[in-house]
């Protein structure tokens, strides 16, 4: 069997799944989760023994320190993983919600109810952990999976998946509703991405090659989880200290991450007085300043940022800074380099504030608080399934909600149409 | 300037009309739009002599009298457009609306607010009036539209856009925000298709052939308004008179349409009752019946239905009929050659109706009423779009709610990510 039959076999066997499983109540659900979170633990030692095949090999492919440490399992991180799931049992069951209902002229009822998306796939890279969490919402939410990790941890990800379709299995889930694709041939993404009519939806999480690839090829729905080029713009009138506050936070608290500010904006008014507290701040962190002219006028440590510069994701610790004489400038910036991700600012002015959350167009905008804020969790979603940087479906963090969709329903006593 | 170019730098001034248009207050759309009903009125010669170029050149390419109907504009069809836009002014504007707001244990509050897309592209056939409608209903919505009609009505699509553009300019909306590409060219779809980063949504409305060509190169999102092959079941337990009533008016009302009844399921025990009566009554209406073996047993007039007719949207006066054993029979059925679009059970049982409430999985799913009600009309959307045969962002019908999507809102107090 060849490798486009191999990935459509698998997909075709999860997408009959998903008809079983949409329709499973939340008791059985909730069952198969605290199964496939204790299948994990008891699988501790085989799931160690796959991931030391992939920790080796990438020891052998020269992969760096930070990449090896992000691949390895080791029993914390097994437990951790459970415990993610275990978490997924507490959340409400989106699947069944009605999410309107309204009575006619005519004396029909019509309403909608949350029910499953169908098989989704998601296409991911590197941390194992990625693989439970992904498969223990799209269970909870209803909808079969198509897994497809990196294939330097193609060993980890194949045995957790096994174990956990497993383990939903023997609790009453249709065999099939967690599969993974199990070859590291990089081919199969493309068959996964021409999947059209079987694969209902495709997330992927990744880098920007990955997202060039999906773009290029995928004829599937595709929800994007791609960069964040963030900014935080202090305004003339602001609060410097919280500004200082936020400021740090947003860059230093986990700079990998895509809702950390790669640029701060400044109005002229502050800039005198902030930039330099803030940057001294953030140069005793380690952070690279590289700012415009007149950044450089009052912080002369930092390096001149290029055209280039602006419109960068660092997910490192490198902040890009300029001097705005105005909102609007800081508002047109934002729209020129940005990429619609999150975006704060920290002001005291109601109207400005009020602008602000009008007017830049980001998947989150935020008054006063740090950009690291945009997560599922502080949100309140319970969970997250990732950032979408898509405008349609859903836009931001993602939850259990946003792993559904609707369908009318109508009750009728002999309608019809006039 | 190549065709490539052409269609850029128009999609790319309608881009630039969106930032405006979506920050417009719904007081300035709505004036818009009344100029822009207005301006059709007032316009009524300039787009009679486009439209009969139009109609000159579908008599000489020999199209058949009921499309040269379709696509004849005449006064009262301008009204008729005019007073469609119309209704669109008094309908609540969908942007701005905050969908939710929660404070967290932080003390932050976090929301979502109704934001346009953005720019949407839409793709259609035949009927001028369809520009008209699209226009006013993206431009209620706050999105910019860029138009691509069928080439048999260029000259009368283009007329009503640039009338409808001039109209809305003049009321303070940016030029281009309503913008139609304006060539016959069918290589500017493909251009359009590949617009990615510029386009945010698709939404193609016409037949099979265009799915297909949108499905294999489409790089922007898209919503389909695909085909649809509906089914009404008549239960074991069903008031017959009803069922004949709703069965009558799924297949006859408006054979044309994508919610009309294709397949007509009866349980094998209310077949003898039912079909002699229901056949009758269409056959006298010209409805050609393909019945499987049981029904041309009860019914000798019927044909024989082939394998490829359980899956055909005849959009004519032809039904298949086949008796079932049961209810999984039926549903195995529509979950088999359905098209997921909008299906009926005829029942007086209770549980039989919430079985095909949950267990079928189409975009609208009716007891005791005809599919011909899947409509925003019908639903109290107050407009509708199309209806979305995609399961993410908008599924079946579409108003203007669906023409937005949402941003996250964040009004803090100095939170940070600890």
């Amino acid at each position: 069997m060849g490798l486009r039959e191999q990935v459509r076999e698998k997909a075709l066997g999860a997408k009959r799944a998903a008809r079983g499983l949409a329709l499973l109540s939340s008791t059985v659900k909730n069952k198969a989760l605290s199964a496939m979170a204790d299948g994990l633990v008891e699988a501790s030692e085989r799931l160690a023994a796959e991931n030391a095949k992939d920790v080796e090999a990438a020891k052998k492919a020269g992969l760096s320190s930070a990449l090896i440490d992000r691949l390895t399992l080791n029993p914390k991180r097994i437990e951790a993983m459970a415990h993610g799931i275990r978490d997924i049992v507490a959340l409400p069951d989106p699947v069944g919600e009605v999410v309107e209902m309204r009575r006619r002229p005519n004396d029909m009822e019509v309403g909608r109810v949350r029910v499953p998306i169908g098989l989704i796939g998601i296409i991911y890279e590197s941390r194992p952990n990625v693989t439970a969490d992904t498969a223990a919402l799209c269970l909870k939410s209803g909808n079969a999976v198509l897994l497809r990790g990196g294939s330097e941890a193609i060993h980890s990800n194949t045995a957790i998946a096994s174990v956990l379709n497993e383990a939903a299995t023997a609790a009453g889930v249709p065999d099939g509703a967690i599969s993974i694709l199990d070859t590291p041939d990089r081919q199969a993404v493309y068959e996964m991405l021409a999947l059209e009519g079987i694969l209902d939806l495709v997330i992927p999480r990744g880098g920007e090659g990955l997202m060039r690839m999906i773009a290029e090829h995928a004829k599937v729905p595709v929800l994007k989880h791609d960069k964040g080029v963030c900014h935080t713009y202090v305004d003339r009138e602001a609060d410097l200290e919280m500004a200082e506050s936020i400021c740090v936070n947003a860059k230093v608290q986990r700079p990998g991450t895509c809702n950390a500010m790669e640029t701060l904006l400044v109005h002229q008014d502050a800039a005198g007085a902030f930039l330099p507290r803030v940057l001294s701040r953030l140069a005793e962190k380690k952070v690279e300043i590289r700012g415009c002219a007149k950044t450089r006028a009052i912080f002369p440590d930092a390096k001149s940022a290029s055209e280039t510069d602006w419109s960068n994701e660092y997910l490192d610790l490198v902040l890009n800074v300029k001097v705005v004489g105005s909102f609007d400038e800081a508002a047109d910036h934002i729209d020129k380099y940005g990429s619609q991700h999150s975006d704060a600012i920290v002001t005291t002015s109601y109207e400005t504030a009020r602008r602000f959350l009008r007017e830049v167009d980001s998947s989150a905008v935020f008054v006063n608080a740090s950009t690291r804020l945009h997560d599922g969790y502080e949100f309140g979603l319970g969970a997250e399934i990732g950032i979408s940087t898509t405008r349609i479906h859903a836009r931001g963090t993602m939850g259990l909600k946003e792993l559904t969709t609707t369908k009318y329903i109508v009750l009728g006593s002999g309608q019809v149409r006039e």
